[in-house]
Formats: structure tokens, C-alpha cells, sequence
């Protein structure tokens, strides 16, 4: 029995995605910049794809560009912006729980002579509008707030801060990291001011090594990858096909049924906190209620440390995470868990359940189950 | 029938690589940098992956990184060389016949204040020793020169120049795009000095988004994609584990039997050219000896433009290129024709013909009779 509840450090590909990527290696293998048909053929797969992922956030297919990872088009949306922009100024403001990709980019600039200003958050992952309002300023270039937090699942108000920041400076574009919102909220960047969005085929059931960029159209950003101009310029480089045609399809897939999958996601997440919080020494991170994203539980045990529970669970054939995963195996204590104001017992003690549309109550019932077993016998070591 | 001689575009994945990708989509399906066993085993596909990519260059599996296409190793090695190695200073040799992923950057690189020398090359494609010796300062921080012309085969006397470099200046980082020499030659980047060298998957039958750079130990880059430290901190982003491991296969099974392929690519070329030559109107571009790379010929039919030709052999099944098709779609007259002097009528009437290692003698065959029928019509047709 394998129960995998680490989906949002990465997901299966579904039959249908696993398909179209086994299509585009074999029949559809021409390079689509080729002029002839095999390189059309090839080309019409990333339309489609394009068309496919504009339908989910209400663009034009223009508006997409392709990367390789979350991670290249978080770097392509702030680079890009700042060095494309250099007249607006050179001031950046983000938030202290950004994914390593956008704060470790930050860090990057800083030290090119950016000013960043970092929002805080309060103990449920959130900025405060205030706190943007206050940091704005007419040298602001870009503002970049992450949608949902890739660690207790706090969902930003990105549509209140996409006004607020247009209203305080035009010139200032707004970057919304959307890799943990996507598919889980309906998202339309044009009502919400956003100007670049980025979003991670592997979160969403297509494979790793594959994503994209939204970025509105007449957005100016200074490219990143140097080449064969392919992109409109932006990013050269052959485009993934099989990748980028595997991720039209799991952006179509992922939002059809779309309610229905939300509201199932809440409900084994209400079902579950309810439950787990039964059980002594366990609290839960974040917000409770629906104000939260649907997807991430990020569950505290003090006095057991996370490792030790990620790898009993393991043994059960149940897989969670110990802080984001997307850190490359650094044992790190997690900026966004000090952001919130955990307190020292915690920080070291905290796993993140993650589910999926297909994720069932079996499941989470089986985790419970292991969780009352483990637990008090995990916590009595401890303490000894 | 579909006869495909566009493999220096991109190639058909085999079997045997798609099978490793749909494993890595399926079962193997964790993200690498998971602390459980689903990770773990992502990361060892990765481990195998260089394993089987280092052997081929009797080299070690910490000197391999992965990206998402040529043209981000090509920039990784060549920003990732200037920019780290600022104290060296701002010269860089490279040749005037590279691909666009090289010439695009270098042309960034002069933008910002970098002075790039271009070595010419002469009528077979090839650059002088001379010329790079007479090239070399005290101040060059990086020479970069292709192994392999990708439109007409020029085998760059890569080693030697290696030598030199270092007996010039060695302080000075020698980086060779190998995409179009890899798998058509052995490369031991350790005897021939080369610090850096990028190749693709989609050249050697893995698949699309996905690429390897050599980076000789100690080799000081700066990183180009900031995030969660991945590959050493010199590359973030969640791992294309699919493409990794598709690319690790392609390279272990495209040296196998490795001697035999070659010799037959060669046999098909010589009998070609020969063949080819025998029809009026046709001249075939860069040496046609063993001096030249196994797979790629260059033709030109004065008279006839690319795009005529290359459809009217489309209507007949048969697949080849006019230009390189790596960049864009754009029509654009190609540097390296112009800079091996081609007069001005074979510039705009040059084809190239690419093999792979499953080409057949039947399929030349079959090239050779649609010219036969083809070019004496369209030499006709031309003239009035």
C-alpha cells in the first residue's frame, strides 16, 4: 500500500498526460522550428497547449511563455522585470515566505544593489495590506507575492494587493508566484492586476521539467536565455514538447470539475484537522477554515522531530514531507515556520500533508490511524 | 513512408528511452529532494543518469549538470564563466560560425561591455590555430568554439586548440558546444583541456527539455537559475527526472557499438556525395572526407531556393532542412554559409541533410531518386 500525500512537492503524471508525452516523443517528434510538417505538427502541439492553459486563466495564448520549472519562471518574472525595467527604479518588495526560487533571487539582487523590502506575516502565513500599502513607493519596480504558501497553505490576497499596488504606482508590476494556487483557485490575472504569474507543470500531474510564465501582454522583460529567439524572443531554447503538450492537458484536465474537486479537497481537510486534533500533542498550522488553501495541512508534534515522523510513516507506506521538499535536502529550518512565530519546540517537529484531486478519506483515515499508533509512542521517546 | 534526415534538428526517441521516461512518470514519480524513500529513488535515477553520462566522457559524475535545453548550457558555460571569473577579464575568443544559442549570448555579452573576438573560418568551415594563438591576451576569460558545425559538419580541431589555450594563457576557460559532436566522436574533455562542454538530449534520442554541461572540477561558475540550491547550488529547480534519466540511457546505449555506427554514417556519406554529385546543378558544401563530421551534408543547388526544394522532397515523405531550424522560423540568411564565402546564389539554395545512426543506405536511395526527378524540373522551372 503506498499512500502519497506529498503532492505538493510533486505529483503523478495521470494516464491521459503520460499519453500525450509518449505521442510527442514518437510521432510527433519534429523540432518546431523545422519548416516542414513535422516541424507544423510539432508546433501545433504548443499551440494547443497554449490555448488549452490560456482557457484556465481567461487570456490570450500570447500571454503564456514556457520555461523548463517553477523555479525558471520565478527568475525569469523578477529578473526579467528588473532588468527589463530599469528606469521605473530599484526597489523590490516581496514577502518573508516566498519559495527559495523567488528569495533566494532576492537575495541575488540585493546583493546587485536592489533594495527589497520584505513583508511579514502574521501567525497564519498573511501579509497585511497596510504593510504593502506603507512599502509602496514610486521606485518601486516590481512587487512579488506568492498566492498560496507552499508550507502551511496560507492564501495571500492577491487580488486586493494587485489594486492596492496599481493604485499606489502604475509603473510597478506585480509578480504572483501561483505555483501552489494553481488548480487549487479559479485565477484571472487581468481582474486581479497581476502581470506575471508563475505556474509548475509537475504540481499538477504533468512531469517535472516543464512550466510556464503568465505575462501580460506589453509587459517588458529583459530575457533571460540568450538563442535561437524562439518565444517571441523571450526565452530561446527547442521548446519541450512533449512537456509543454503534457501541460496544456493537465491544465485542461485540472480545472474541469473543477468545484467539485476544490470543495472534495476541503472536505478531507476539515474532516482530518477535526480528527487529528483528537489525538494528544498534535496542533495544526495555519488557518483552519476554507480562508486556507484546500491542498496543505501543516501539522506541529513538539517533542518529535519531523524526521523521525516522516520516516515512521514511511515504514507504513505513507509519505509526507518535512518542510517544502523543494529545498534540495537542506535540513534547514524553514524560513515561513519562523515567519509565522512558531515557537522553538515546533520548528523542528513540523510535517506538511499535501493532498490531491484523487486523494481519498481511505487514505487520510489510514494516516489517522498511524498517527494514533505512532504517536504517543514516538512522543513517550522523547521524553524519556 | 517517412524518410527523416533532419536528426542534426532533433531526433525520434527510441524505445528504450521512452520506456525510462514513462517509468519516471510513474513509478518513480518523487520529487528528488523528498528526505523519503520516493525521493530517494528519484534521486538515484539522476545518480544512474550521470553515471552513464560520465563514463561516456571518462569523466567524473560530479563534472556533469543538468538543464533544460542546449541553449541553457551554452549560456550557463558562457555567462556562468564571464560573470564568475571577473578578474581574469573581459575578452572572449569565440568563431564566427556558432550556433545562435552562442552568438545570441555573446552578443549580449558586448552589450554589456564584453569585447568578443570572432575567429573566421575558411571554405570547409574551419578556424585557424593561427588565427587563435594571434587571438589570445592576457586579459581572454573564455574561448568558445563549437566541435561541430551543425549546418555543414566542420570538425573543429577542438584538442589542439585546448593546448594552446592553456599554454597561452591558463587562466583562460575553454568551453566547446559539443551538440553536434557528441555522439558522432569521442570526447575526453580531460586530454583536450576543455573546461566546459554543453550537449542536448533531443540531438541523441532522448528527448526534448532536457541537456548536460560538463563542467571540469574546480571550474568556478556563477549560477545562472537562483532557488533552492539544487545540483550543488549551481542549477535550482526541481530535477526533470524523466528527461535525466531518458538522457543517461541515450547516452549509455548511442556509444554502444559506437565505432560501427560512425563507420556506417560515414560509408552512407561517401556514397551519397558521390552519388549526388552525378546530378547536374549540385554542389556539396564543407570537406567530403572523413575530416568532416559523419552526418551532415550540406547541399546546394544554385537556382533552386531551400524552402522549393525542401517541400517539394516533403510531398515525397522526405524530411531535411534549409538553414539549421534551431532558430525560430526565421528566414534569416545563415552566418556560416556566409562566413565559408558560399556565393550568393547558393546561400538562399542550401539543404542540409542530417543522419542519425538508424539511417539506412534505402533511405539515401530514396533521397537520391527524388532529386534525380525533382531538380531538373525545378532547375527548369528557375531558368525561365
Amino acid at each position: 500500500m503506498e499512500i502519497y500525500l506529498d503532492n505538493s512537492a510533486t505529483t503523478k503524471c495521470t494516464d491521459k498526460v503520460i499519453e500525450v508525452v509518449t505521442k510527442a516523443m514518437t510521432e510527433v517528434y519534429g523540432n518546431p522550428s523545422s519548416l516542414h510538417n513535422m516541424g507544423m505538427n510539432a508546433e501545433n502541439m504548443i499551440k494547443k497547449a497554449k490555448e488549452q492553459i490560456a482557457k484556465t486563466l481567461r487570456c490570450s495564448e500570447k500571454e503564456i511563455v514556457f520555461t523548463s520549472c517553477g523555479t525558471e519562471s520565478d527568475n525569469l518574472a523578477i529578473k526579467g522585470a528588473v532588468y527589463g525595467n530599469p528606469r521605473v527604479g530599484k526597489h523590490i518588495i516581496t514577502t518573508a515566505v516566498e519559495h527559495a526560487a523567488v528569495s533566494s533571487t532576492m537575495a541575488h539582487l540585493e546583493e546587485q544593489g536592489y533594495e527589497v523590502t520584505y513583508l511579514p506575516v502574521d501567525k497564519n502565513g498573511l501579509i497585511s495590506l497596510e504593510d504593502l500599502k506603507n512599502a509602496m513607493r514610486q521606485d518601486t519596480v516590481l512587487v512579488a507575492i506568492m498566492m498560496v504558501n507552499n508550507e502551511v497553505g496560507a492564501r495571500m490576497p492577491i487580488e486586493e494587493a494587485g489594486k492596492l499596488i496599481k493604485e499606489c504606482n502604475p509603473k510597478t508590476l506585480f509578480f504572483v508566484d501561483a505555483i501552489q494556487g494553481y488548480s487549487k483557485y479559479r485565477i484571472n490575472p487581468s481582474t486581479a492586476k497581476i502581470d506575471l504569474l508563475s505556474v509548475s507543470g509537475h504540481k499538477i500531474h504533468a512531469p517535472k521539467g516543464v512550466a510556464f510564465l503568465y505575462m501580460k501582454q506589453g509587459t517588458k522583460l529583459a530575457t533571460q536565455l540568450h538563442g535561437g529567439g524562439h518565444q517571441n524572443n523571450l526565452r530561446s531554447g527547442t521548446e519541450n514538447v512533449p512537456g509543454i503538450a503534457a501541460l496544456g492537458q493537465a491544465a485542461e484536465d485540472i480545472y474541469t470539475d473543477f468545484e467539485q474537486k476544490v470543495e472534495n479537497m476541503y472536505a478531507l481537510r476539515e474532516f482530518f484537522i477535526e480528527e487529528v486534533l483528537k489525538i494528544d500533542g498534535v496542533k495544526i498550522n495555519g488557518l483552519h477554515t476554507r480562508d486556507n488553501a484546500p491542498h496543505i495541512i501543516s501539522m506541529s508534534v513538539p517533542g518529535v522531530r519531523s524526521e523521525v515522523l516522516l520516516h515512521s510513516l514511511e515504514e507504513k507506506g505513507i509519505y509526507v514531507s518535512a518542510g517544502s521538499a523543494c529545498s534540495s535536502n537542506k535540513p534547514a529550518i524553514s524560513a515561513t515556520l519562523k515567519a509565522i512565530g512558531l515557537p522553538k519546540d515546533s520548528l523542528e517537529s513540523t510535517v506538511r500533508i499535501s493532498m490531491c484531486e484523487f486523494t481519498t478519506k481511505e487514505e487520510l483515515v489510514s494516516l489517522l490511524e498511524a498517527l494514533k499508533q505512532l504517536l504517543p509512542m514516538l512522543l513517550r521517546y522523547t521524553r524519556r
